[in-house]
């Protein structure tokens, strides 16, 4: 159940593609390998009104948090997190370059005794893996 | 102090009414019975930006967390979280029917030593179910 | 990373300035003298949707998180928390007079394991400072 939620300054709309953002960090994600594909909901949510640091406007930030379900150890999560982290920032490279940034990322993790879900991806991508899976003879 | 967020793909506009989806989740809540009425607060946020499973952009979801207070037992919160699951759920049925879709929820407890509230909501309901209380002979 | 989001009822839009707000909270957060200048990050969230306490559409809401790495004790915490709350709920002391409104603000603690971050606003804020600085004999 890996949930990326992205909040993001206004100000970005004019620097950065979020939609291509969060398509970087869902396919960082499924790089990593420990997370099943159909779980995966990356999102962005817009913040019109923020204050930054000294107030300038001109400052801008993305603050992703990860929520992960239970039952991977730390040192597989730290891997994963930091690949999925350095795939965003490289990405962010010119925000980087031509303003002042923050980017942030937390993993939080989600108690599994208090947790319930619904899911029919994960039964479509089997569907559509036998369709397109190539005829052996 | 129950708060309760969805977070949703933008592409649910066109196949759920969220107002509506707000209202069976408070609904749900105030029928556990646990929660004080005037502390209930359910809000959804639209995610213009989102990136599921394999990246098909036709695939929804709706993430729900539950911010509460310490103070409940684990039976408590699992059987009134088993409820408001049950609701929002049944509600998106026709979501299931019609599309690949993930619908999840979390409940996370606040640290009642860094929490602070201001609220006149509480009263106010008093005071409306005195004015609408039947008189008595 | 001290990083506040407050979500927000819609119907706030006639009733509070919510670039203020932020405005508000950010300043509260420096006079706190805890948090470092270039990772102080305030943002909103409007919640189109929401349904609260018995479903009056009127009745408001904001309900402020603050994100805080680990650290400081939690008398620090705590004080801080309480500056800013108290500066928050007094710039909303009209939309409590002319409406029924509730305010929370609760403190996370994000796990210092599992957390990532670029910045080059600290860098910024230096350079600025060093400009700005008055000239000595």
């Amino acid at each position: 159940m890996p949930h990326f939620t992205l909040e993001y300054s206004a100000n970005l709309d004019a620097r950065v593609d979020i939609g291509k953002a969060v398509e970087v960090v869902r396919k960082a994600a499924v790089e990593t390998g420990i997370f099943p594909l159909g779980g995966i909901r990356v999102r962005a949510v817009r913040c019109e009104h923020y204050a930054i640091a000294d107030g300038n406007p001109d400052l801008g930030f993305i603050a992703m948090v990860l929520r992960l379900g239970e039952g991977r150890d730390l040192a597989s999560r730290q891997k994963a997190g930091e690949h999925v982290f350095k795939a965003l920032s490289a990405f962010l490279d010119p925000v980087f370059a031509n303003s002042k940034f923050a980017l942030s990322f937390d993993i939080q993790i989600n108690d599994k005794e208090m947790s319930w879900k619904r899911n029919n991806i994960h039964e479509a991508l089997k569907e559509t893996s036998k369709v397109e899976a190539p005829a052996h003879g």
